[in-house]
C-alpha cells in the first residue's frame, strides 16, 4: 500500500478525535463509556480501507462498531470513507456516534478489550499467510481464537469471510478442533445471490468482479448464541 | 452407465455367492457371522465400479468391507474388479474373505444393518443432487445422517469425499447443524499431496486428472471416536 508523507498522515488522523483512536489501550473495559451507551460492540480486525465498517455502522445504528488496523495510512483512508458514506446517505459527516477506528496491532488484541466486552468479531479477507511456518500468524489460529473467545460475551459470534481456500480450510479445522459450533458455511457466497443488505469489503468486491469464490462462516461462541441457534434449528422440520 | 443384457448380468452376479449379496436384508444384525469374525465393518454407500472398496479390502485385512450400490451392472463390474485386484496383488482371486458387494437402495439402509453394527461409512462422490427441491436425496441430508448415527458403533466415523462444492457445503452444514464433530476438513485434497496409501475411487482419479479440487472431511460419531480425537488434540501444543 502506497504511503503518503508520514507527517501529513499523522496530522490528519490526530485531528479526528471524534473517530480515530490512537491509544485504544486506554479504553479497555470502558468502550461503552466511550460510546455513551450499552449497545453491543462489533469489531472488524484488519479493516483495511474501511468500507465494511463504515457501511455497517450506517446500516446498523443498533450496534457500535470498531475497526482495527495497524497502519495509520489505512486509518486515514477509512476515516475519509466513513465521513463520505455519511454524506452520501444525506447525514451529517460529523455525526459518527457508533463508529471508532483504532490503530493497533491485533497480536495484542487483549490489551484493548476486556473479557466479554465484544459481541461480534468480523474477520474479512485476513492475510492468508500461506506458508506453513507462518501459520501462527493467521488470525484464525487457535491461539487467536482463544483470545477472541475470552473477549466475546454470551451472545458472541465470529463472522469470517475470505477468498483464500487455504485460509478457509485452516479456519474450519481450527474451529472444529476447538469444538466450536459453526453455521451458514458457504463455499461460494455470491453463487446464489446474497442478502440485498450484505455489505462487501474492498477486497470482496475486487474478488467478486474477478469471479473468485468467496468463503464464509459464522462461529457461535457465547452460551446464549448457541442456545438461540439450537432453538432455531429445532423449529425447522427435517 | 451402459447396461449389458440384463439376463447376462443377473446370471453373472448370482453365481458369485462368495462375493455378491442380492438379499442383504437377510444379514441384518448378522454381518459378523457372515464374515466369520468380529473385525470392524466399513461400508461404502454408492460404491460404483468398486475400485475403492476392493483396494481397501486388500490393503486392510484388519477390517471387513461392504460395498453397496443399487445397480446390478455395477455389482458385476465391481466383482470383476475385486478379483482382478486380488490377482494383481498375487493373491488368490477366489480369496475375498473381508469383502462383500451388496445390491441395495441406500434409502432403506436401516433394513440391512442393525444399530451399532458398523464402524465406518464412506461416502465417495455421492450424487450431488444440485437442485434445492432434491436436497432430501443427498446422502448427507440430516435424515440420512440420522440413520448413519444409529448404525455406527462407539468408534463410528463417516468419511466423505466429493468434487462437488455445493454438496460439500451442504454436508458441512448438515454435520454442523446436527452438532457433530468434524476433523481433517480439506478443500483441495490433492493439493499438497496425499498419503501414499490413499485409495482413489474411479470418479476421484477422473477429477484429479482434470485438475478439479476434491473436498474431504471426517465426522466423528461414536463416543470412543470423539474421546480418542480429543486426546490426540490435547497432546498437540498450540
Ligand atoms: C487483506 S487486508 C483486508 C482488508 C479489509 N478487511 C477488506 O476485506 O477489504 C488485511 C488487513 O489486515 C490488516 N492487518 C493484518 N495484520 C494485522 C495486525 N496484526 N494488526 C492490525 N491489522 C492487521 C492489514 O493492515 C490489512 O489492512
Ligand atoms: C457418482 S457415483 C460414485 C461412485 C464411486 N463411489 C466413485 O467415487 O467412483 C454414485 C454411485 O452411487 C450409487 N447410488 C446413488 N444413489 C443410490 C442409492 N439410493 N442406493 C444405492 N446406490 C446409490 C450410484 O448407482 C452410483 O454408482
Amino acid at each position: 500500500m502506497r504511503l503518503r508523507g508520514r507527517k501529513g498522515i499523522r496530522e490528519a488522523i490526530e485531528s479526528q478525535t471524534d473517530l480515530v483512536i490512537l491509544n485504544p489501550q486506554e479504553y479497555k473495559g470502558n468502550w461503552s463509556e466511550y460510546f455513551g451507551n450499552d449497545l453491543p460492540i462489533h469489531v472488524e480486525l484488519g479493516m483495511g480501507k474501511g468500507r465494511f465498517i463504515s457501511q455497517m455502522s450506517l446500516q446498523h445504528p443498533e450496534a457500535n462498531f470498531i475497526g482495527v488496523d495497524m497502519y495509520d495510512e489505512l486509518l486515514r483512508r477509512a476515516s475519509e470513507k466513513a465521513r463520505l458514506a455519511r454524506k452520501e446517505a444525506d447525514q451529517d459527516e460529523a455525526d459518527l456516534p457508533n463508529l471508532a477506528l483504532a490503530l493497533f496491532n491485533i497480536e495484542y488484541i487483549e490489551d484493548i478489550f476486556a473479557p466479554g466486552e465484544l459481541e461480534r468479531i468480523y474477520l474479512n479477507f485476513s492475510d492468508p499467510w500461506p506458508k506453513k511456518k507462518h501459520s501462527r500468524r493467521r488470525l484464525t489460529h487457535p491461539r487467536f481464537v482463544d483470545k477472541y473467545r475470552t473477549l466475546l460475551n454470551e451472545r458472541g459470534e465470529i463472522h469470517l469471510k475470505t477468498d483464500s481456500r487455504s485460509l478457509f480450510e485452516f479456519s474450519l479445522n481450527s474451529f472444529a478442533d476447538m469444538g466450536l459450533r459453526m453455521r451458514h458455511i458457504s463455499l461460494s457466497l455470491h453463487g446464489e445471490g446474497v442478502n440485498p443488505d450484505h455489505v462487501m469489503t474492498e477486497y470482496e468486491s475486487k474478488f467478486v468482479e474477478q469471479g473468485v469464490h468467496i468463503h464464509r462462516c459464522e462461529v457461535m461462541i457465547g452460551s446464549e448464541a448457541l442456545r438461540s441457534h439450537e432453538k432455531q434449528l429445532a423449529a425447522q422440520p427435517l
